[in-house]
């Protein structure tokens, strides 16, 4: 059966580079990075070497690079770990309501300790008004968070804007990254940024590794407490070859990166402009233009997205109905819902998100097979029934 | 050069069986498992099977594993997540003063929070009295938390006299497993646990790989929130390649484990037998019988453990002076302070922890070239002068 992977924003392959870079230290290189002897400071070397390839990447320090073991957990320590430090300036944060559920979740812990959490609302493409992002902050604001790109629907945000808007405030400002950072360039020294998250799985590094930037003179509270690693601010033996795989990804990201989009950009505007065509009522979400380069999101009404998706994969097709953290609890997506959208039409999100490798054979391949299965789908719903005698 | 890995309590090296299971999980089964399609359940049903192969070394149920990206990260889950999950009953917790750091600063973390913390006294071995903790549990006792073993003086607790006595007074009991399961055999259901923690890298799997065992029943707040990723326990997209890594070495444990005792014990043995024989002013720290199987720790008078560490590595030895974890803090261990050793002894803090591999050969090795090390070292201290010049 032919197979065409179309979820980058669950997982992008490991690269081939990388997987070799990672390999001795499952193997000979197998030392901790800790210990004062020749096998640990190898693998002291490799770690602060991936540290400056990941601070290359987005123009930082290198010590201004914390790993962790996820995207999710770099968001929880930066959101935990400023809220924290800066509890005695105030307890004000401001959080856009379609961040990740790791940004929103930690909000909510924050909240059962005292804090004070506000979502700031979104547009129908899911963008946050910087202007809104001014009239919110007030006197004991300490921290506003608003995501470089929304994985679930494409959507880049005005972070700078809202970054400056933040400085100007003295108020920190976290951006999450993790969709972003390793598909687009990033310049943390060209907008004034707290911290930002990133995460090895979505630009062709390991799972289950990723960063968090906070700019230098920055406190911040551990999330994990114990040893002297990572500067005392992540303690516990570091995941070596998982670290090295994201620094030989950041590194192959800085290179190859526009090409990547050059392949990629293609093949999802033909998605985008010929889907729409092939099949009634479906409708692009997220922002036209200001969207991830590698990513075609879309409500087909009338249907639900796993049933989508069960039928895609039996056709070797793999694709997602919105963030992979949350597929299995099968609620409307938190992200649709605040951009707007009804809950029934919510249930039908698609997301293909495209990866290096993918061919424009992909793509027809998608738009041969899918057209016929909404169609089959949409035999078993009353409500398209209705919607087709309505037309009448 | 002649090598000699003698730092099990650093990392152990990754059994080539584990290294092999991980790789094609850093190639072609790259999926997430949340994804709901082929590439994702391929991913889903490795961790499941890796869950039971972790539950199975220590006769827990695969639902009970949490999976962590460290000892450390697991010790900060139990503490902060138990501590704020029963903070309805009460805010005392009561650790054992020879804890790891992971353990003693999420204690200091919940002190900020309104908790109060207590440590217990531990004798001139290290061991925690049983009926020590049978007097400090107070009305407002929440939590206990007693290592099994320790990683820098060897000493086994009386943990499971210890459960019981929780289990009794109605307050959880968490066991620091790390330096302990994988080397010895554990069955939770033996003794009347809430919550333990194990790694990886002290078992032959991968380092920055960890689990938490939680007793069925027992609340407890995530540390890392977010998406629905074990049981909502633990959000973020998980290391896949990790965990398959921590599995396959669970099960390797549980069959080797008796081997791996009989071929080091002997070793370990030899070493405590005839490295005082050779050195004039060496004590064993710790138990000297109920201590873990591959570990010999000494204090060395008139010595730095770092300079001992840097003239053994020059000669192909790598030991370590005590938790890798702060082992570039350079500060005498809080372990040897709790103990009663006086602060210039624990400096001369050395530990030679034996591998699976090491040979009769390593250890004539090391009694070789250690003993002149130590003659060399000790000619340019003054105290050792001020010390024979007593002896005349």
């Amino acid at each position: 059966m032919r197979r065409a992977y179309l979820d980058h924003i669950a997982a992008t392959p490991v690269a081939p580079e990388v997987q070799k870079a990672m390999e001795p230290f499952l193997g000979v290189k197998f030392g901790n990075p800790q210990s004062l002897h020749f096998i640990g400071q190898e693998a002291r070397e490799a770690i602060e070497n991936a540290r400056e390839q990941v601070a290359s990447l987005i123009n930082s320090r290198p010590e201004e690079i914390i790993f962790t073991s996820s995207g999710s957990e770099a968001n929880n320590l930066a959101l935990k770990g400023l809220a924290l430090a800066y509890q005695k300036k105030g307890n004000h944060l401001l959080l856009s309501s379609t961040e990740h559920q790791s940004v929103l979740h930690s909000g909510k812990f924050l909240e059962k300790l005292g804090f004070e959490v506000e979502t700031l609302p979104v547009d129908s493409y899911g963008r946050v008004d910087p202007d809104e992002v001014r009239r919110a902050i007030k006197p004991q604001t300490i921290l506003v968070a608003v995501m470089m790109a929304n994985s679930e629907v494409g959507t880049i945000q005005a972070f700078k804007e809202i970054a400056f808007i933040c400085a100007e405030k003295e108020v920190l400002f976290h951006t999450d990254g993790v969709a972003y950072v390793g598909n687009l360039p990033v310049d943390v020294e060209s907008f004034p940024v707290s911290s930002l998250s990133l995460a090895g799985h979505q630009f062709y590094g390991p799972m289950g590794v990723g960063a968090l930037f906070v700019k230098k003179g920055t406190r911040l509270f551990p999330l994990v407490d114990g040893g002297i690693q990572e500067g005392g601010r992540r303690a516990g033996t570091e995941n070596v070859a998982g670290i090295v795989g994201l620094g030989r990804a950041a590194f192959l990201a800085k290179e190859k990166m526009k090409d990547w989009q050059k392949k990629i950009i293609p093949l999802r505007d033909q998605l985008i402009s010929e889907l729409p065509r092939q099949v009634e009522q479906v409708i692009l979400t997220g922002h036209p233009q200001d969207r991830l380069p590698y990513h075609a999101s879309f409500c087909i009404q009338f249907i639900e997205g796993e049933a989508m998706l069960l039928n895609l994969d039996l056709k070797g097709i793999a694709a997602s109905s919105g963030s992979a953290c949350t597929s299995r609890a099968l609620k409307a997506s938190h992200v649709l819902l605040a951009m707007g959208l009804d809950h029934a039409l919510a249930q039908g999100s698609i997301v293909f998100s495209l990866i290096n490798g993918n061919t424009k054979e992909d793509i027809d391949y998608l738009l041969e097979v899918f057209p016929p299965i909404i169609t089959r789908l949409r035999k078993m719903s009353p409500l398209y029934a209705q919607f087709k005698e309505g037309q009448k």
